[in-house]
């Protein structure tokens, strides 16, 4: 069986049977970063995500924006699961014809994402390869009471993103976005959502990971998914590398949220939906997949 | 200019310009791995290798052992600077006409290496890509007092290796070797050497890289390189991906470790020339270079 047949949400399962053991793995697998034990208040977070050429951005593209994409992929999966980022490591293939001003380039946008965000580049490897590839792991830590998983939304929840959704790769915003480190830090702290992720996928497709780990279903409102000027429904729903926030969260919290941002503008939440209780009730998705 | 003009090295030089800010980064880009504040006790090291298809192994070598490769050099690095590794996060990009099967074999010899010595992998990204591309990111932790960088080198140390050299990539070892974990720990708990790194770029490259921290010179007794069977002196000295430990040490400890294998026969290590304080006393090298 090929790859192409399995798709990458079939090979993540399928590698899943690769469990950690470590009692200090609080989460692993299946989350937008791992869980690990740190101290008595604080959990640390280890994430990685690799994008390569002609995968996720093409040599045509600024190599400012793909440093920048590189790492920002990263600190949006520490946002997601409420922590703060912290050391980052990065692995670039070069191609031997490339420029070592683009390659500079590259390193400038991991550096400007980096000083914006806190993050210290701490390490990396260099090696030879027929495209580019890049691959930054990072390190982040959060404190216990702030964690937030994909699984614990529950029936009733109000369903958020923090962003308008669709045509980031058409436009380019997938090489420029921000981060909602600033939001997920004042959810946990204020709000404390009861699930919450990026969406690297696609909304649907993404929500649908909630539901599934969370057992639950959901009903969107179309009308209120915010979308970019000139994008259709379809693509907010489908399109991939938005990395706003997808969160959950109870109907008490979700009132005051709401109360809390008709008062001050500085972050905007989107209500667009509902948790339910019927798992069924997943969202019919053609999401983003690589394969 | 490209690249392949700059060299690696080269390249590394020229990103140190990024370097890091935090307080908490005790040691950054230059080492095997890096060092970050943890506990009052110890440290956090982090670090990262990439590999890739017709640049560190081909469709044609087993893909086990192209799994065993990619986690076995970070243990290497983590080993490398006197600690223990712990967590890891794997990236595979995956070419659309891969067999599943020789990807789950991948991942079972990342397994493998995982389990004996006690990694948990812990997350991870699959993407996709023309050719494959393996990068690993692994945490681990060494007690403070066992710490052991490249930079503490003293003229009249003794240099060791720990095991024989050479012709790694042509014998297939290279896909096999066991990362000198065990010699480490043993060398931080009873002898603490004052500079260490594993071999990958070759050992005389390595050295260079020792002498160059330390601002110290070396002399090698050629003769007391120990070679892998049929390999001359030349490959001994610039083969690279051999991945034992190069160390120095003080003489007196030196001795008493001389001494201490007389009588033990766990460990074999193997003493191959002494520290000078001139710095112009380099290895002639022709390291292996990626680009």
């Amino acid at each position: 069986m090929k790859i192409s047949a399995l798709g990458e949400f079939g090979l993540i399962d399928a590698l899943k049977q690769y469990a950690p053991v470590s009692k200090a793995v609080i989460k692993g697998i299946g989350d937008d970063a791992a869980v690990l034990s740190f101290s008595k208040s604080k959990y640390l977070l280890l994430t990685t995500d690799m994008i390569a050429q002609d995968t996720h951005f093409t040599r045509r593209m600024p190599p400012q924006g793909i440093g920048h994409k590189a790492l920002a992929c990263n600190i949006s999966d520490i946002a997601a699961m409420g922590g703060v980022p912290s050391f980052a490591v990065v692995s670039i293939g070069i191609p031997k014809n490339l420029s070592v001003r683009f390659i500079k380039d590259v390193y400038k946008g991991i550096e400007l994402v980096a000083q914006a965000f806190n993050v210290s580049i701490v390490g990396g490897d260099t090696i030879k390869t027929d495209k580019i590839v890049i691959n930054v792991a990072l390190l982040g830590e959060v404190e216990k009471e702030y964690l937030v998983t994909r699984d614990g939304a529950k029936a009733g929840d109000w369903i958020f993103v923090t962003g308008p959704l669709g045509g980031s790769l058409a436009s380019g915003r997938h090489l420029s976005f921000s981060p909602r480190l600033a939001q997920a830090r004042f959810l946990v702290e204020k709000f404390k959502p009861s699930a919450m992720m990026d969406i690297s996928d696609g909304l649907s497709g993404d929500l649908n990971h909630i539901l599934k780990a969370s057992k639950v279903g959901a009903r969107l409102d179309d009308a209120s998914i915010p979308r970019h000027k000139g994008i259709s429904l379809f693509h907010a729903l489908n399109d991939g590398e938005d990395f706003e926030l997808l969160f959950t969260i109870s109907p008490m919290k979700a009132r005051s949220l709401m109360d809390w941002q008709s008062r001050k503008k500085s972050f905007y939440f989107y209500p667009i939906g509902t948790i339910t209780p019927d798992v069924k009730e997943k969202i019919n998705s053609k999401s983003f997949i690589h394969f």
